[in-house]
Parts: structure tokens; C-alpha cells; sequence
């Protein structure tokens, strides 16, 4: 090793997330919407010009915020973008568990936490979700640095009711407590109706899931002025001008209509709720899950075995080789026809080899 | 103070640069370009469809890469791509200027990088420039944990050689050396060409300048394949998905165009040279730019009283009231008329009140 690169940061890599791109492939890995953004994102594309990507975006993103604060009825000030939840998470990490004491988050939940924890050197604890990977309450009710968990949890897509949320906020009015919502337009009330009594919460969301825009990053926060302002503070001294000018337009288009966003949201949970009902069938079991997602395991044939039969077929899921989850496979809720030829494959196979 | 915000990190609130945008107002304060991007971008633009945002985009970049090293003739290990230059630059501080010892930049240089040296708590030494604004070569040649500077520097203009870069990399072999080449497209040739031969080199160019896209947000590293992959893994672990489609397919295209791009960077060198004539006249003086803004001193009338009057007329150009340059105005670039509507300005204000 050279002598300048004992100063370079050592993180130990992480290879991210496969996007094949396969003809004809089925993709359920990645928690992707298979409907397509609400036609007026198609609108908003056709009305941009190139010229106008000669001059910096705003960086208050006010047209996005603006859109986000109309959309929810709530003030401007409330909201803060980024480019994907995961720049809003990352930002809010370095911003509010800045202290010696550790953040916690569940055990089995997303995996980049560790990875940031990591990275801005806070120590963190996790807590093991209980058998039925339920979260443990009791457990986030010990001094911490910051407390930060998904809801619905990922990959489980288990979804805790908001008075439980509350539990854990009413035990911590001294750390900020990020409820991390990828998935909740899948599964219930946000707990953004808290946040007019918690000054300590922030809310996050996405436009990859439920808003079909995954190729945008576009992510959110929603929180009281004050912590959001705190939390643009940091993000003007790293890098103003992150929301490129196409992202500013499509995102607050694709929060114009109301109707083509709950259809899609339906179609999803109600293939998602035959689904369920289809793996029990092969002998399938899972948490009860509200996401776009079903986190399942068979009840003879090992999921790593399932997982490499799918990807001969070109159906790409997600398979975990972690502690207590390596028997899963997390498979994303698609059309009906996608989920359909899924569920002819495994039939077929269990049934042709019962494991 | 609750004691929840004990633990928030606290910056000092950094305001982005004014972003106008008033009608027929004449934009010269942040250094954009004043023609449209590369026609092809228009047709990339068209070509783009709402349906494919569904998906994540490729989290390598790949498209964008390879037209990078496509363009430059070099292997597509060789490049990182970012949220424009400033996320490039704010990524390597954090990936290699990762030690006790100070970093150094000129005192007089972009203004971030102090803002992201606190913000990593990195020590860092500002080396003046002389008093004609250059960069005193000799106050690199000692020990530190990293060299940064702007080739030309911001907001001077002032190019420097390529021997005495070189003469700057030939003394540091034990840290990372960056040159930040946001205006080189501008200037003179690229210290790409010394990459070869020094494996700690980075240069950081971007899409804001030269290509006419600030809107879409890219800023590209070039090094050693061994350097960009710290820097890769670092930012993999951060976030993985930063680059929205509409920027790699955007960004892309306007790499195809040579022709266009050296025709627009003609006009831009040659309406500079012509302006810089016609201000000497009016009685200011400035280094000698090779940038696509000039940095002028009136002889008699306050820098600060000139960008009120200009303001007021609807013609934004920069002003900072820092240490050494409160005397001088920063003035984009433009197009021909809209610098001969600058210099009519000037004319008759400096004649009406000679200050």
C-alpha cells in the first residue's frame, strides 16, 4: 500500500442491489411499482426543454415542496426533499445522532442503517425483532442517541399500528425518531398525523414505491419546521443543488392525481392479498405483510434453492443469506399476470420436487 | 434548547446563491452557460419515456461512463460520476483526505471547500495567493493530508500551467492531490493528461459549464482505476442510486455532440475577450481569465456599489464581501448582447458618476 493510501477511508464495499435487465424477465427484487408513474409525469416529460437545463435548479426544490405540502394539506416548511429516502435518511443521520450515545434500530430491517452508522461512526445497538419479527417496544425504551425503524418494517413488511409508534415517541422526547415509511401507502395511517405532537419525529417517504418513480429519487421528509430547518442546514453546507431540474418537474407532477395513485396502490394490495393466499396454498408461510412485498419462507424447500430454480426461469426475487432470515425469499408484489406466472412455477416445481 | 436538539449537529447556516428569476432579467451570477445544451439532448429528452422511471436506475452509471470514456478515449474504470462536481469533491474529502494531518487550499478558491472541511472535521491550511491572485506554489511542497485547488481558480480566473501542476503533484506523492476543473473547458489543456503518471491525481470536471446543464446535476472524477475504486466504495455505502435516469440518459447524449460543444466554447473564449477589451476601457483592471467569467475592479467606483446598480437594472452578477476581493465584481460570460447591455450599463453609470 502507497503511502497516500493510508489516508483514504476504508468502508468495507458494498456491492449494491442486481438490476438485471433481462428480456423478458420478471422483476420482483427490487420492491418496484409495475404500474407505470400517473400519465401526467408523461405530460410534465413532453413540456420540459432541454434549454432550460442550462441554469442551476432551485435549490429549495420550492415546486416539489410545494406540490408535497398541497398534496398532504400541511405547511411548506414542513417538508424537506432529497434525492431518494436514502439521502434524506443519510442526511438525517449526520444531522441528529450526533452524540456518544447509541441510535438503535431493529436487527433484521433495512440494511443500510448499519452501513451509515458505520460511516459517520455512531455506535448503534439493535435490538432482535421477537420470533414473529415483531418489533419489541420495551427495547426502545432505554437512554439512545436516536431511534430509527421502517413501518412497514422491511423486509418483513410487518406494519405496527400508529398507538404503538406513539409508545415509543411518548418514552423518548430527548432523541429524534425517524419512522422510515417506504411502503406505507401499502399498509395503513402515517405516522405523519403524530408529528403535530411530537417536535421529535420525523416522517420519511419515497416516490420509488407506491409512486412508481424509482428512476427519479425522489424521497421525503415531513417533521415541524424546526427540525426540518436543522436538517437543510446541513444539507446547504454539503451540496445545494441536488434535485436536478426533470426531478423538480416529474416528481410534483406525479403528485397531481389523486385517483390514478389510489387505483394503483389497490390493484397492488388486493394482488397482494391473493398472493398471500396462493403461497399458503404451496405451503408458504410469511408475516402478515402490508407492503409491496411478501417476505416468505416453504415449509420444506430452502429459499436459496427456490431462489437460484426462479432465476433460471428469468423471475428475479431477493434472497437474504443473513442470520435468521436465510430461510426467505422477499418477493415483490407485481401485475397479476407476473404473479401469476410466479405462482405456476412454484407449483410446478414443488411439485414435481417436494424438497 | 430541548434536549433532543443537544444532539442535532450544528452548521453554520449556509444560504445557496441567489437564484433569480425575474423576466427579461440578464443572469450572470453563477456562471452559466449561455447557450442551450447539445441539440441531441433535446431528442434524449423526447426519446425518454415516463414508463421507465418505474425502475431503479443503473447504479453504476453505466451508460454515462461510457460515454465519458468514450469521449476522452480512456477506460470507463477511470471515471466516477456524482450530483454534479460538488458531490464528487464533498465524496472524496470524506474518502481521501481521512487524517490527522490539514488539508490545504488557496485562501482565495471555491468557498465550499472549507464548508465540507468542518463539516468532516477536517484540519485544513488556506496558503494565501499573492498579491496578483496566484498560487504560491511553494506552500504545497509541505507536509498535509490532502491538496485541493481550482484549475482556473474560482473566482480569479487565473489559469495555471500544467508544468506548474505537475511541479505541485511532483512534491506530494504521499497524499491525494484533487484539481477541481470546473472552467478548463475554458481555459487550457485538462490535467487529465497527468493521471497516467500520478496514481494519487484526481480531476473533477463537470456538466454546469461547458456542456450548458447545470439543471441536471453531474460532476465527473478521473483518475487511476485504483482511486476510483475508494471512491466508489464510499459511495456505495452512502447512497446507491444517485444519479436519476433522465441525468444518465441526458448527460449521455450531450457527450455525442464534439462539434457543437467546441462551437459554443469558441463563442463563450471569444465574447470573454472582447469583454475583457471593452472593461479595461471603462477603467477596470482584472487577472487575466481564462474562465467563462472575469473578476473586475473598478479603479474608482466600489465593487459594491456597481452590483446595486446593476441589480437594480435587472443585470445580476456576484459579489463577495470577503477578505482580499470585496473590491471585485464576479461577471458571467453571456452572449454577446447581453454583455453589450452589461458594458452600456457601465458606460453611462460610470460616466454619469464617474464615483
Amino acid at each position: 500500500m502507497k503511502k497516500w493510501e493510508e489516508n483514504v477511508r476504508k468502508v468495507v464495499p458494498y456491492t449494491p442491489g442486481e438490476q438485471p435487465n433481462q428480456p423478458g424477465m420478471i422483476k420482483l427484487n427490487t420492491n418496484e411499482n409495475p404500474y407505470p408513474p400517473a400519465p401526467g409525469v408523461q405530460r410534465a416529460l413532453e413540456e420540459l426543454e432541454a434549454e432550460s437545463l442550462r441554469l442551476y435548479p432551485d435549490p429549495a426544490a420550492s415546486e416539489l415542496v410545494a406540490a408535497l405540502a398541497e398534496y398532504y394539506g400541511k405547511e411548506k416548511e414542513r417538508f424537506f426533499v432529497g434525492v431518494g429516502s436514502d439521502d434524506v435518511i443519510a442526511m438525517a443521520f449526520q444531522t441528529f445522532f450526533h452524540s456518544e450515545k447509541p441510535i438503535l434500530f431493529p436487527d433484521i430491517s433495512y440494511s443500510f442503517y448499519s452501513v451509515w452508522a458505520d460511516l459517520f461512526q455512531i455506535p448503534y445497538r439493535r435490538p432482535a425483532l421477537d420470533g414473529d419479527f415483531r418489533l419489541v417496544k420495551a427495547d426502545y425504551f432505554k437512554d439512545n442517541g436516536g431511534i430509527i425503524f421502517p413501518n412497514p418494517n422491511a423486509p418483513t413488511g410487518i406494519y405496527m399500528e400508529l398507538e404503538e409508534v406513539e409508545e415509543i415517541l411518548s418514552h423518548n422526547p430527548d432523541s429524534v425518531v425517524i419512522v422510515d415509511e417506504a411502503y406505507v401507502d401499502f399498509a395503513g395511517p402515517s405516522a405523519m398525523e403524530l408529528v403535530d405532537k411530537y417536535e421529535n419525529l420525523m416522517v420519511v417517504q419515497t416516490f420509488s414505491k407506491s409512486r412508481s418513480m424509482a428512476g427519479i429519487r425522489i424521497g421525503f421528509a415531513y417533521a415541524q419546521p424546526k427540525l426540518i430547518r436543522y436538517l437543510n442546514d446541513v444539507k446547504y453546507s454539503f451540496n445545494s443543488y441536488t434535485m436536478n431540474l426533470p426531478s423538480l418537474k416529474l416528481g410534483a407532477a406525479s403528485l397531481k392525481d389523486r385517483a390514478y395513485f389510489q387505483e394503483t396502490v389497490s390493484k397492488i394490495v388486493s394482488t397482494r392479498e391473493r398472493v398471500k393466499k396462493e403461497l399458503s396454498r404451496l405451503g408458504f408461510t410469511f408475516p402478515d405483510s402490508k407492503a409491496n412485498f411478501i417476505f416468505a419462507s416453504h415449509e420444506s424447500c430452502p429459499a436459496k434453492e427456490l431462489f437460484a430454480a426462479l432465476r433460471e426461469k428469468n423471475i428475479y426475487v431477493r434472497y437474504f443469506a443473513a442470520p435468521r432470515i436465510e430461510n426467505y425469499l422477499r418477493i415483490t408484489v407485481g401485475t397479476d399476470r407476473e404473479m401469476d406466472e410466479l405462482l405456476n412455477f412454484l407449483r410446478a416445481y414443488l411439485n414435481r420436487r417436494p424438497c
